[in-house]
C-alpha cells in the first residue's frame, strides 16, 4: 500500500485556489492514501468567529469535500484532509476521510490549540478509525498529538495507521511525539503539515513543515523539509501494525495492565 | 534542589560489593535526590526462580535497604533504587525510595519485560507519588517508560520528578519516550541506567547507559555516554513542572478530555 503527504502553504481565505493547488499536487505522485494538512482549504488564522464560520463549510455539501470526493474517485484512492466544517451555525476543526464511494469517516479536533478555542467548538464525536479495504486508519488533528490517550484510543480500537494533519507552529514537538505514538502502540503515523506564514492577526505564525511518516517501530521512513512545497508517498505493509510485539515475550498491548490506569479516566477537578 | 544518577555495571550476585561500590560513588556528588538502576544490588540476568528469590530481598530489613536508608541518612538526601524485592516468598522487581528518616515509598514494577517474566511477579500495587518536602516523586521502573498510562498516572496524581531506574538493553528507545513523557506530562524525568555486560544464559544482554535528566519542555538537562560509570546531578525547580501551559492558552493538564479515553481501562479481550 503506498501512503503520502501532501506539504504545501494554503493561502488564507482562498478555498477554491487552494483546492485547485492541491488537485495539482496529487498529479505528481500516486498513493492509496493521501493525507493533507489540517484547514488545508481556508488556511488557518482566522481573526473572528464570524469569519470562522462563514468559511466552514456543510460536510460533505461543502466544496472542499465535494473536490475531496472527486479526486478520491478520480485517483481511486482514500484522502485524509483538516477542514473548517460548519454544523448547527457553529466551526469545528474537522478532518475527513474520503474514498472512491464517498465520505467515510468525519472526525471534529477532541483538543484545541491556543486561539482555535476562540474560533471553533471542541470535538464531540469519539476518536473513530475506519477500515478502507488495504488498511484501518484513525484519525487525530494537530495538537492532539501531544496527548497519548487520543493516538492510544485509536490503536486500542484497531488502527493501524493514524493519519495526522496538522498546521504545526511549535518546531520539532509533534515529530518527536508522534515518533513515540508509533513505537508505543506500534502503528504507522503520517503527519501532514503545512508550511508558510499567516499575519492577520497581531501575531505572526511560522507553521514548520517537517511532514513525516512513521513506522511502527519509530523509524521516520521519510521526513520533508521546514518550508518547501512536498509531495512525498512510500510503500507501507499495515500487517506489520496488527503484530505488538517489541520482543519475543513481549506483545505491548498484552503488557498493559488497565486496572492500574483508571485515574486516567476521571473527570477533571473544577478549574483543574 | 541537585537531583542526579548514578549509572555503573552492577556484577551479578556481589550485592554487598555493588553496595560498597554505589557508596563510594555516592562521594562523587552532591544532591537532594539520587536515583540508581533497576536491580542495582543483584544485577540483572537471573537464570532461575530460585536464584531471583533468594538474591532478592524484604523490604526494608533486607541489606540493599539498609544500606540505601544509612547513605540516605548520612547524606540527608533521598534515594531511588531498583532492587530484587522478596515478599511471601516471590521475587518483585521493585524501587524503592529512601529518604533521612526511613523508608517513604515501595513500588513493584508493573509492565515486566522479556524473561523477567520467568523470574518475577508483576507488580501489584498502584502507580505511586511521594512528597520528599522538595518535591512530589513518582516511581517508574525501565519497561514501563514504554506505556504512556504509567507516566500519565504519576503526573495526575501531582508527581513533579519521575524517578525512573532501568536496565535497558534497547539502544535509544527510552531516552526517546521518556523525553516524551516528559514533554506531554510537564514533569522532569530522571532515567538512570545501568552499563556493562550480563551473559549467565545463552543471551548476552549489553546495557545500554545513556541515563538521563529531562526538563519539563523535553530539554535533555544531562545525558551520561552510553559506556561509562558516571554520577551526575543537576540544579532543577520542581516548581517548574506545576506549570502545565504549553502556551498562554494551552494547559495540557486542563485540555485533557477523560470522557473521550474511556476504552484505555477496558479490560483486556482474552488473549489481547
Amino acid at each position: 500500500m503506498r501512503v503520502g503527504y501532501v506539504q504545501f502553504a494554503p493561502e488564507f481565505g482562498e478555498i477554491r485556489r487552494n483546492l485547485d493547488r492541491v488537485t495539482d499536487l496529487l498529479l505528481r505522485e500516486r498513493a492509496d492514501l493521501w493525507i493533507l494538512p489540517e484547514l488545508f482549504s481556508t488556511g488557518y488564522q482566522f481573526a473572528t468567529v464570524r469569519e470562522a464560520v462563514e468559511l466552514a463549510e456543510p460536510v460533505p455539501k461543502g466544496p472542499s469535500t465535494t473536490r475531496l470526493l472527486a479526486l478520491a474517485r478520480e485517483g481511486t484512492c482514500h484522502i485524509v484532509a483538516g477542514l473548517a466544517e460548519q454544523a448547527g451555525g457553529r466551526a469545528y476543526n474537522s478532518a475527513v476521510l474520503v474514498g472512491p464511494t464517498g465520505l467515510v469517516a468525519l472526525y471534529r479536533k477532541v483538543h484545541l490549540f491556543y486561539e482555535e478555542k476562540r474560533f471553533f467548538v471542541p470535538g464531540d464525536l469519539p476518536f473513530k478509525v475506519a477500515d478502507i479495504g488495504r488498511a484501518r486508519v484513525g484519525l487525530l488533528v494537530c495538537y492532539d498529538h501531544f496527548f497519548p490517550e487520543a493516538a492510544r484510543a485509536l490503536a486500542l480500537q484497531g488502527a493501524e495507521l493514524i493519519a495526522h494533519p496538522a498546521n504545526l507552529v511549535m518546531p520539532g514537538l509533534a515529530q518527536l511525539t508522534m515518533r513515540v505514538r508509533a513505537m508505543e502502540n506500534r502503528v504507522f503515523t503520517v503527519t501532514a503539515n503545512r508550511i508558510g506564514v499567516e499575519a492577520r492577526t497581531a501575531e505572526t505564525l511560522h507553521f514548520t513543515g517537517l511532514s513525516q511518516i512513521v513506522a511502527p517501530n519509530g523509524d521516520v521512513l521519510v521526513q520533508a523539509s521546514s518550508d518547501q512545497e512536498e509531495v512525498r508517498a512510500v510503500e507501507i505493509d499495515p500487517a506489520q501494525a496488527r503484530d505488538k510485539h517489541l520482543t519475543r515475550l513481549n506483545d505491548v498491548f498484552a503488557d498493559r495492565r488497565p486496572e492500574f490506569y483508571r485515574c486516567l479516566v476521571q473527570p477533571k477537578r473544577a478549574g483543574g
